[in-house]
């Protein structure tokens, strides 16, 4: 038999890869699953973007530019000039299959074999299959939950810079914590950055998603990164669309463009229809965005404060992004959220959460956690933290924990 | 100034990239180009396909299984049984956006660093920037247009196999050159690869577009490549919806899905509105292939005729694919290219065409040679042969050749 590359024998899972046939399976008994492992909100698409898709006038679905097609670029630039970000032009944007492949470019363009990305930990667990697709090293910086995930003092990065270092990696808001950078913090790493004249790559894909009348600070406020700092967005999550896979990647250098652009280039174009909605999708959606906030902070208020209210779970409160992190009373979140799905059920009724392991450069560290996603409406949420709290207190008895 | 990679330092730009500021240019003085140079067809894309996407009753644009939705892995099991194949299921198939993807995984899959692919030379300049992207050397096999690219001896393959081999690409129908393999030089092709234990990638997304009556014949009809062969295919040609970016990757091999799989999970999620258009497209797409093929039947035709009458001019007949490589009476066909769009024109029109050198792995061997897609339609192929002579006339007056 032929050989799997080393890349492909090291590839991570997906922290719920080993869930899903139990989910299937539990499905197939019956039992009704409430999704909260995966951000796929159960929100509507614009109707602004289903009606442009709905009322195409074309009769060849042809390539889009590599870069993505001019009349979607002008829709971006103009959406970061109302962000502030007045300077950029329609040439600081490569539209890619989703922020997905952003980052890969991103990490492609930066990254040799060897190389090192320094990240935040937890982090969204998809960075180490785009780091190991590339041989790249990704070096944690922790963060823990007592202190709500708080970014480590920025000391704890410089400590971590090698010369290997090409970048540093946040998501702000964050997944799986919702953490929300603040401006001094997002400051000291621009001063780490230029100093050690390496990249920071801020995925921003949640930026519209912050609650409590806080705003989010794009790293592209930082003028002074010019040459040093890519942003990852998309309109999966901004519009409830993650399945037209529409990302960007944004950059002020012409140099980390132009090399960005040789990767765009090999696979010839994004896609047309996904440009097509999300274009339609950014024009007067303020209501939008402001009443899927609304939901989402409501959501978040009656999660949280179920999850709390449950004996021996902690959850910090997210600033932003529509996850949470939360540890519970169990021994191990992966065979708690196995045994959810393979033997546990209320009313024929479970819940599936992602383990937090695989949010972790060591997967011990998030073995007491969970991922919860708030993309259920609120209804789905109160009856899942109902699941949750009785079924904690049976697998406690079946393990005698 | 942060450092970009050795890996993006070294990707190969496009063949045309260079010429494109001067196609923009030519534009805005006002020529019309006719873009001999891309293979994106004017033909229309069929009407079931722009149907589904006009009728789609979503409320939101969810993301799709990572290895696609399972409807549409059915039409590709049902498409792949109306092909023979009839031991595939829906699991032989990991949905990709656009065959580039599939290419992607396949080389990401079965090679580490310093690996390489034997490719027969010609080849579709993009392999080059897929393997460069995981640091793959392509080891290439040299065909030449004396011998209207027939594939060399296999012994040629075997003399570059080395232990860093992984796998042998082939294009069957060739992008660029348009040629068909036969049964025994695939068969030679197969028993080679069982011999050293190594994989063939076969990109066969020109399948339907094959000439005179012959069949092409998939790396599928043999079965005892069984976990030795990963076949490339897209929707984008077959159906002229190049911009949906829906392609696949079929394979046999439990081993080499379930690594393939791996990177799709990391990137999450093929597009949702193009596997619902490429589902669409493929029921009774009898009449519609044959239409097109006869299309491209009659293009071949007058383009390689009237290419050969002109003075100089070489151009083996392809077989198959909408591609045709001719030898030109230059002395740099990459100079010639540019002159066409920065110099020449005729009554304001100009024809755009890609140097073949993108298409070797030494680009001296295509330095007299352009890539020239019949993607247009008869009279405009007739008036660009027409333009095509009148420039090298004028060339070879203006540089004395």
């Amino acid at each position: 038999m032929p050989k799997i590359s080393k890349r492909a024998q090291e590839m991570p899972a997906s922290p719920v890869r080993k869930l899903v046939p139990y989910a299937i399976q539990a499905k197939q008994k019956g039992v009704h699953v409430y999704h909260l492992n995966i951000g796929q909100p159960d929100i509507e698409t614009p109707e602004t973007a289903l009606d442009a898709i709905k009322n195409i006038d074309l009769k060849v679905l042809e390539y889009a530019l590599s870069e993505g097609n001019i009349e979607y670029r002008e829709v971006l630039k103009t959406y970061y000039h109302s962000l502030g970000f007045t300077d950029l032009s329609a040439n600081n944007f490569i539209v890619t299959n989703g922020g997905s492949e952003a980052l890969n470019f991103a990490i492609s363009t930066l990254c040799d074999d060897g190389d090192e990305v320094i990240i935040p930990e937890p982090y969204y667990a998809n960075y180490n299959g785009f780091a190991n697709t590339f041989n790249v090293k990704v070096v944690a910086v922790p963060s823990t939950i007592d202190t709500g995930f708080a970014l480590p003092a920025v000391e704890e990065f410089e400590k971590k810079i090698t010369s290997r270092t090409r970048a540093i990696l946040i998501c702000n808001p964050g997944n799986p914590t919702g953490y929300l950078y603040t401006a001094e913090e997002l400051k000291k790493l621009a001063e780490i950055a230029l100093k050690h004249d390496i990249t920071i790559i801020s995925d921003e894909v949640y930026r519209e998603y912050v609650y409590d009348g806080q705003q989010q600070i794009s790293m592209l406020a930082f003028p002074e990164l010019t040459e040093h700092c890519i942003v990852i967005d998309s309109e999966s999550k901004r519009y409830s669309m993650c399945g037209v896979r529409i990302g960007c990647l944004v950059t002020r250098s012409k140099k980390i463009h132009d090399a960005a652009m040789l990767f765009a280039q090999a696979r010839l174009s994004p896609v047309l229809l996904g440009q097509i909605a999300a274009a339609a999708a950014h024009q007067n959606d303020t209501a939008y965005i402001l009443k899927v906030r609304e939901e989402y902070t409501k959501r978040r208020n009656l999660l949280v404060d179920l999850l709390n209210a449950i004996p021996g779970v902690i959850c910090p409160k997210p600033k932003g992004a529509f996850y949470c992190v939360a540890e519970l009373p169990v021994d191990d979140s992966e065979k708690f959220a196995q045994w959810l799905l393979e033997v546990y059920s209320h009313n024929n009724e479970t819940i599936m959460v992602a383990p937090a392991g695989g949010f972790y450069s060591n997967p011990e560290l998030g073995k007491k956690q969970v991922r919860i996603a708030y993309v259920l409406k609120e209804e789905d949420l109160k009856r899942s933290a109902e699941l949750l709290n009785d079924a904690l207190q049976k697998y406690k008895l079946e393990f005698n924990i």
